[in-house]
């Protein structure tokens, strides 16, 4: 069938609005027509040509919601109609790491995911005959796409699309990180570094956790406001002091914070979140995703001393068992999405919500077909 | 009152065995008869000068056990003839740390005890008039020494002093990194990177843990013997291979160890500890002491894929609350000392002590008074 799409034809350029062709789902796999899907910075860091893993041309996308419109044999868990959201984080329910119960991080179609196609390893999509890669096994810059099975999660049809969509990718990450990854407990403190969408999210879910103290980092003091209105106690701008901020933390905690949480992408600030964790018990969480070769660093007295180096991907929810409650949640008015949604924009204008995004003047554009 | 002592003058020198002055007790304060002590890699970092904070001239030594000679006022939890382990890790049960439940680092006298000298911030220790100081509270290379009232644990008097000395230090150590740090479940697998006496109690611990693979690894295949004694179920020698030997234990195990363990110092076998740590759960714990200015790195995307870097220190043992306990498992024969006191020594013998250490020739050496 025919489908609109936001092609990235090659690295660096802005993406080009074309009908491309997809094929019918095979065998457990599902059609799905995308409804809404948010622009997050991991679609424009692949865009970038920094992602050593990224592949071109491809479909982008990883954040949506939409309905199922056919599917292949052998699936039983949607059916046309149902509303879902796709996975970048598959979950079969069946491997070595489903069955842990210790991680989210399954890997029933990890490696043809990686490599931009569906697990009999070919694509769905091409235009004008020439194939074109799938992404993180969602695409969701194509109207219509073709996911696993088994990544699906099935959620209620009354939820608001519009923002529903960002438990996709953003929101969840940072709720999850602070529930499922570091365990944050009542009275707890917290220091979040990085103000987009995750860090906001952290925020939201330290302050659902009864946090006590949570403490907003970012070098752009626009986003304070945003950050005091989902629960931010302090805001630090680094630029502000002239020693780092893992000291500044440190002096304004007398041992540092329960928890810290890393939502931009850079080592260096990793490094300083990690630094400002309390001694004894301290732990922090990586959740930014750090360009090509670059690693992390500190004294390994940092950890002899009681600190824990974390990391998270989709915050370890188990999409298909636990993201169908969130969505309730946030029915519910348990979670807040609204706030998050800044910009919504034609997918005519998806180009502009990369704009709005480097600029730093969006939370998350979302993008209705 | 004198005591005989082995006396660091000066860094890289060697010891000198010299009568030196200890003043009594003062309030808060025992006087302590040391009667046997282990010499650790510690000690011998110091001594080296590689030690940032090494202080000159020291008397040495924290892996001991003695008997109360007197106590110093307000002195209530031990008396003149109780057996003790001094503790180089105070457990005062006051301050925060303690209280927290979450830690062993307790800070009562951590400030002074850095510094080399008792809580006042004065030395007990003189040699012809000339001040000497103190060692990590403990200073267990005199004959007779003073510690602070948190510093000491009292112990069964029937416990054997040449072989519970070394829970003062390195078996402790690596049992407790099992037990209370990385919390190692029946059937976990793990890996132990080198095999001296707190890599050897890792694996005792691991056993005793009911672990399944118990990976021992060194570059020196000597120590084996002993280790597949204490439980290893693989040896494995770095240098017999030509890739990494994370690599090598990733492919051993399809998705690497439950648990890893750094016994050395080395932060490059601390970044390997921690990359063969298992994708989703894998934990590394870092033990080694690495040297002034030494730094641990590593990708990300580690700990992003779920594994989650630790440290220890003292095991994360509380040593007035859960050593005593620790000494009757020792003469219950649960926990295992004699394999380590490869050697015994008197105090004139104590260079020969070090020597056979960095020779690789002991496991322990234990001195006697």
């Amino acid at each position: 069938m025919k489908s609109r799409a936001a092609v990235a034809f090659a690295p660096g350029k802005p993406l080009e609005i074309v009908e491309i062709d997809v094929e019918p789902p095979r065998k457990g796999e599902v059609l799905v027509k995308i409804t809404h899907t948010g622009v997050c910075h991991t679609d424009a860091f692949t865009l970038s040509g920094d992602d050593p893993e990224g592949l071109f041309p491809v479909v982008l996308g990883h954040e949506g919601a939409g309905i199922v419109v056919e599917v292949g044999d052998g699936v039983t868990s949607v059916k046309p109609g149902d509303h879902v959201i796709p996975l970048y984080t598959a979950e079969c329910g069946e491997c070595l790491f489903c069955k842990s119960g210790k991680t989210n991080l399954c890997v029933s179609v990890r490696a043809t995911q990686g490599k931009g196609v569906m697990p009999d390893g070919t694509t769905r999509f091409s235009y004008n005959g020439q194939p074109i890669y799938h992404y993180m096994g969602c695409s969701t810059f194509s109207e219509y796409t073709v996911v696993a099975e088994v990544s699906l999660a099935k959620i209620d049809p009354n939820a608001n699309p519009e923002q529903v969509c960002l438990l996709g990718c953003g929101v969840t990450t940072g709720l999850g990180a602070v529930k499922n990854t570091a365990k944050v407990q009542p009275g707890d403190s917290v220091a979040v570094f990085g103000l987009g969408g995750i860090g906001l999210a952290v925020i939201q879910g330290a302050k659902l956790a009864e946090a006590g103290r949570i403490i907003a980092v970012d070098t752009n003091p626009a986003k304070f406001e945003l950050a005091r209105v989902f629960g931010a106690t302090d805001c630090i701008n680094p630029k502000d002091y002239d020693k780092p901020v893992q000291q500044v933390i440190v002096e304004m905690t007398t041992w540092g914070v329960d928890h810290s949480f890393e939502c931009i992408g850079n080592v260096n600030v990793m490094r300083a979140a990690l630094e400002c964790a309390h001694r004894g018990w301290g732990q922090s969480v990586v959740i930014g995703v750090a360009g090509a070769g670059q690693e992390i660093s500190t004294r390994p007295f940092q950890l002899v001393t009681g600190r824990r180096w974390l990391g998270t991907a989709f915050g370890g929810v188990k999409g298909r068992s636990q993201l169908p409650g969130m969505v309730e949640e946030a029915m519910a008015g348990k979670i807040q999405l609204e706030p998050f949604v800044t910009h919504t924009r034609p997918l005519s204008g998806i180009n502009e919500a990369f704009d709005l995004m480097h600029n730093g003047e969006s939370i998350r554009t979302v993008v209705n077909y």
